[in-house]
């Protein structure tokens, strides 16, 4: 079906979209092939009008009583996701969190490529993480102009959040996935921040369990 | 004020609610006594509006004209959090992920002591991260028993989880802080489960760059 987009998204549907994603994911490979709005909404923890309501900012899905062919909405929701797009990534800060990223992380998953890794420690630069090669952050800026980058990875010290971001920015990202728990300024660069804040779910977690208590 | 909790909170203000938090306590920290709610509101890109209606889950809040108090604000939130009930955490996989927890998270912040680490890997048992001695996995079932923890944080192999998760359940946590990317069943235990998603956080970061461009 036709996609249009109808107005501005709400943040807690965008939200939604890579839980959607991965939810569908997991249904294609293991097979099955289509799905009541009913049966996803349940498997998901939402209603199945919450899920007719999210779908139908982005066009028209799905078939009345048929319900949703799960490869076919599968590859709609990457569209929205943007996960065609073949944006790269650059990881600055190769500490325990960047090489567990480095590591364990699929990026092709997501849609992404991983181009280059950085760190300022000596000890690391020069060292392969996962096939690596741990670049000087001293060359972030060469890398950043001869080289297209979506977006900077930042698993930086908190104390070098903000000059990272300034040496990203300047070098043309268009987003920066920020590990770094502190709040980054991007000014009127356009460049989009998104926060991985471990604390705001550790913090969920507590209302949660305080919740049941 | 009285904290009054009326029904059920929505999803959407319980992920709030950490945000809240952080962005007094920065408030706090910097020394400001109270604040309007249109310019908290703005500095957290949400409408005062929102703001009231969110905080009128819990009861009232801040004065008509005057705005909130920040010292008294935060610590509403915080016990709203759960952060006073000193809740315990232990981490199972002491790899990457769970080394860069062991030393760069604060803990303390959010109202958690983490008071072990486990991991299977011989070469790591016994070993010191951050000041805490690696246990051997093996020992998990014995610690519970004489250890009343609150929650384990999973930060083991995707093959692990499952099996991470029945022990925690059968040790008597009330929640699993899971950071191993792969849906955990809980079954009708009533542990509350939490995951951070890395791949969503970049899906939706690859949606807002796409929705831009």
């Amino acid at each position: 079906m036709q996609q249009v987009k109808k107005g501005k998204v709400s943040n807690a549907v965008i939200r939604r979209l890579p839980r959607y994603y991965r939810t569908l994911d997991a249904f294609y490979r293991d097979g099955i092939v289509r799905i009541s709005s009913s049966a996803l909404g349940s498997s998901m923890g939402i209603t199945a009008s919450q899920i007719r309501q999210d779908l139908s900012c982005f066009g028209e899905f799905g078939q009345q009583g048929y319900g949703y062919n799960i490869a076919d909405l599968r590859r709609e929701i990457a569209d929205i996701l943007g996960m065609n797009h073949h944006y790269s990534a650059i990881l600055l800060g190769s500490g325990n969190l960047g090489r567990a990223l480095l590591r364990n992380f699929r990026f092709a998953k997501t849609g992404f490529t991983l181009t280059a890794a950085f760190d300022a420690d000596p000890a690391l630069i020069g060292t392969s993480i996962s096939g690596f090669n741990v670049r000087s952050i001293e060359t972030l800026d060469e890398y950043l102009k001869t080289h297209s980058t979506s977006v900077g990875i930042l698993t930086v010290p908190k104390s070098e959040a903000q000059n990272m971001t300034n040496h990203l920015i300047a070098g043309g990202v268009k987003g920066i996935w920020n590990f770094t728990n502190v709040e980054i300024d991007v000014g009127d660069s356009g460049v989009t921040v998104e926060s991985v804040h471990f604390s705001d779910s550790l913090l969920a977690l507590s209302y949660l369990i305080s919740e049941k208590a």
